[in-house]
């Protein structure tokens, strides 16, 4: 048992599956953070779609208005699901490029930039940002995921 | 080949990665469920989306009809969603979690909670349970996940 | 640390490793191309969600008439998310199953039927074609993931 500990710890001990780790962590922390937003401006907006989650504001008729949609309730809701599509990729794609064993500075250079470019598309989307102030981050955290799987299919390909 | 074969059954015979592997499954079965229910409700409640997916209940005028929300089909597929936002980072954040070689005690808790809560969430959405039926099971499940990323940045922390 | 490297190669060496990570990357590069397809339709269509992304059709009441839904956008999205639900079990449970040593052909058996289930369906989502076009290779991707499910927890289960 602890041989099988040790062969795991193995993994985790290479530098570039610690910074895989790292930063498919921070990006899943951030998408994680979307949940938190959306509840902070349905809450603050009174803006439901569930009758069950309006009650805390009275019954009947009255708890009825708050089931409403609110614009920045239906952005935010929009970056969640935007992360989802790119960072679910990413995720996927990332793990088999960090297992194909490449250079370290090459690894470090697509996860730096893919989660910088997300957490840019995040923080454009919220405030918002004219375009193509989110439309950027968006295309560069894309382009980063395309490099990865090509290096992936190159080393891999076995159809 | 055959010792390739052992090292793959080395890290699935690690009870940590064992139970990894049961719970993720778990977790993504009663994920793809939702699935199933969206469309027993689409087709009793004949609510669809899709002109194409009409037809069978009718040509023209006659099957537009049922180009239409129900109540009970958006409350599934919001569930789904939510399984989706949560569900995606439990996967990724625990797999990395599993190959940090944690305590089996502690990992087979923050898996059995995770799932747990998940259950519980879809019952309370699809009830639906007065708050905070849907919300506390919601929190834990967030929770647990926010655990294992701290673990896994605690262990693996490489910018 | 060459001995980690190399360790990390078996693991990307064997073969059904290799036909997953083959397979998971063409999967997912078939769900990126989906945002592709919406911008495009959203483009053409001039059918847009932000305020901030019609500037460049004019300012003010012009650019307003542009935020809008498109039947086309809608449909790209629909097929968009039916690819998050299940390509995110397949990603998942595909992998757990590639570490539980499968028979080369068994595996590419699922792999293969699982891709061109998913190709098939976006291909009958967009065109459209007329049901059950779109309902049996979504059939097929579902069944393909319940029995690599089937043969994971068969082989690690582990409550």
């Amino acid at each position: 048992k602890s041989g099988e500990m040790a062969k795991l710890t193995k993994l985790i001990d290479n530098d570039v599956f610690r910074a895989y780790a790292t930063y498919a962590t921070i990006v899943l922390l951030k998408m994680m953070l979307m949940s938190l937003i959306t509840a902070y401006y349905r809450v603050t907006r009174k803006a439901f779609v569930n009758p069950e989650d309006t009650e805390m504001f009275g019954k009947g008729e009255n708890a009825k208005k708050y089931l409403r949609t609110d614009p920045d309730v239906e952005r935010v809701r929009r970056g969640h699901l935007n992360d989802l599509e790119n960072i679910v990729p990413f995720l996927g794609v990332g793990l088999l490029y960090a297992l194909c064993g490449p250079e370290l500075s090459s690894a470090l250079l697509h996860f730096r930039l893919f989660t910088g470019a997300r957490i840019v598309h995040t923080l454009a989307y919220l405030i918002p940002l004219p375009q193509p102030g989110r439309g950027l981050p968006w295309a560069a955290g894309y382009m980063v995921t395309i490099s990865m799987a090509y290096n992936v299919l190159k080393k891999v390909w076995h159809l």
